[in-house]
């Protein structure tokens, strides 16, 4: 019934001209690089001229990962730079990992197996895809600092406790509730949704401003030597290669800088 | 000892001059219609004028309803274009049913018997009185589009959790709550609490032209044909008849569209 | 190790360079006088010039005490009008008690031994120093007009509901929290944190022109004949002399204007 492309490492899967679910299948980790960047600008293009779809879900194929990260291992093609097809650049439309979740309008996750966070700040950058722009309207100032600062994972209680996710749910009912919520909003007239959206939106999108802000001030940090000399160490130990390392890595983060921090103290 | 206006649908008992509670009486259901949007507009007047007044508490006398919602059948006079004293759309002054709490400055519900929530885009339409621009500001954006695109009702604890409401409390203690902190506030002196109420309002209330927007938006949608078509389906359902149906019936309005669903699938 | 200074009121401990402990101890109560603000005034340029510092957590000697309030007996020196370095009223650097809490990046509490409030308005004036601006950001409108117009304590678990602090955590566990957090956020680079905080700032702070206009209001407000009779009432009852009236005095700041509410009722 479903019409499948099975073909890309960003899956649609067409439920009904209203509702589309998409499946991120890009083993081993779903990381972000130059290739589902790109497919994931197609997407948009595509769900912008579909003018019967209402609801838009994202999942992942993959059982331990939703979206990992950034790539670090330089396949980011012109992910930084490029401008897409509305003028402006397409790292805004989307974002990354945490920043995608938070462009989406809604986030629902598992209460047992959510790892939820922002670990930029503790490989020497910081975000730049609307993490610092969109998390303090959701979570407010204090949290989002705490969040960004801490470059730590959050788990599904946490994440609902400080708004970062609409709600966490049982495991057994997540995918249940979230297709039943789907399914409801494609029932509802498109012109009636679109204009609650747009009304929303006005008093709580962040400005394109801050975001390109954000963005160019992304593009700097990467080239500090501190940024470069963080990445080579998570590399080193196991990111993007070792299984374990990857579902667990922001843990470390404050122990990678051990030699500066020795050198600083008395 | 109250002095109590007994005719109105909207009856003001003045507990003291400081503190009034105001009933909203008008079986079966409370519906907004002309006829209590008149008695709001008197109220805020008589408000306005009162200058000894530091608190007013807005409760229901019917048990199973508290407001229920705009009336559908045609009752609404020139709510949705008439302008009153503030020279500004009558509608912005109050909203309707939740836009009306949302409006209030502290919204206290009962943890068992809470039904919030916001139907209009079930029925074709949208807020058009304050809902999506205050929402956001308290809920943040994901649980604010939650709300207005899932047109359904929320109970009291995920109304607390989600800050939608301040507190959800146990049905037994509500009132007492409530009447407490009334008569704490009633005792301070109104000029300290205007100027307080005044400096959170400069940061937090949503701007008049916001407002104006979607009260536009929310006339032009009433005349869209998918609303009329919408409309119609509740009321022939039970929607201002009917004490079951209209308790619960943002439950069924993701099953309103099914003739069009079917045509649209595959 | 720790480079200690102990003879002032406000007594830093530099557990290394970028991690500083600073402790409020000014018995009996750390009440917010001259002196102490201006030892404050000092640690914000000492701050400013500490090339290697990440992270500053700020804590209490006192037991029963974290920041009581701002000084009701007159010793404010020149607190209200003095301009800093900054060229902004001193009084916006840091707020006062709870608005001190409020102008930090992040608050963490003790689930069982918090007391936090705005208990302003129930001596007859308003926040000054922030609060009004920072709290709706925070806990959105309703929760804040709750906290500042109620002008009560919250304990741990509301404030933590509300999204007034980060957390609420056991009180056994709140020191080894916070120092675990520091620590880790000591760790990183100093270019990256400030980057990251600079955006999320952007987006989260109230505007100077907000906090002026209500230093500028609270000034004023200090004058009013209804707040002198209030804060002489409070001082009268044992406010700055009597420990356990100091503990709890909000709970009776609704019966303070016990005279003007007969007059007034009928």
């Amino acid at each position: 019934m479903a019409n499948t492309n099975s073909a890309a490492h960003v899956r649609v899967i067409e439920e009904t001209p209203a509702y589309w679910r998409v499946v991120f299948d890009y083993p081993p980790f779903n990381i972000i690089d130059a290739d589902i960047f790109e497919s994931l600008q197609d997407l948009l293009i595509r769900m912008d001229t579909s003018q019967n779809l209402r609801v838009v879900v994202f999942e992942s194929a993959i059982p331990d990962f939703y979206l990992a990260h950034f790539d670090l291992t330089g396949k980011i093609g012109n992910i930084t730079t490029a401008v897409g097809a509305s003028g402006l650049p397409i790292l805004m439309d989307t974002g990354v990992s945490s920043e995608f979740v938070l462009a989406c309008d809604m986030r629902f996750a598992s209460r047992e197996n959510t790892r939820l966070g922002h670990p930029e700040v503790g490989v020497g950058v910081h975000p730049g895809g609307g993490g610092t722009e969109r998390l303090p309207h959701l979570v407010g100032r204090g949290r989002a600092l705490e969040i960004v600062l801490s470059a730590n994972d959050f788990d599904g209680d946490t994440a609902e406790r400080y708004g970062y996710v609409n709600r966490a749910l049982p495991d057994a009912e997540l995918d249940g509730f979230v297709e039943a919520l789907a399914r409801r909003i494609a029932s509802f007239d498109r012109r009636a949704l679109a204009a609650a959206k747009n009304l929303v939106n006005q008093v709580s999108l962040p400005s394109a401003d801050r975001l390109l802000d954000a963005i160019t001030s992304f593009g700097t940090a990467l080239t500090w030597p501190e940024a470069q000399h963080r990445i080579q160490a998570v590399l080193e130990r196991g990111l993007q290669r070792d299984t374990d390392f990857e579902k667990s890595w922001p843990e470390v983060l404050g122990n990678l800088g051990e030699t500066e921090k020795k050198g600083m103290s008395r």
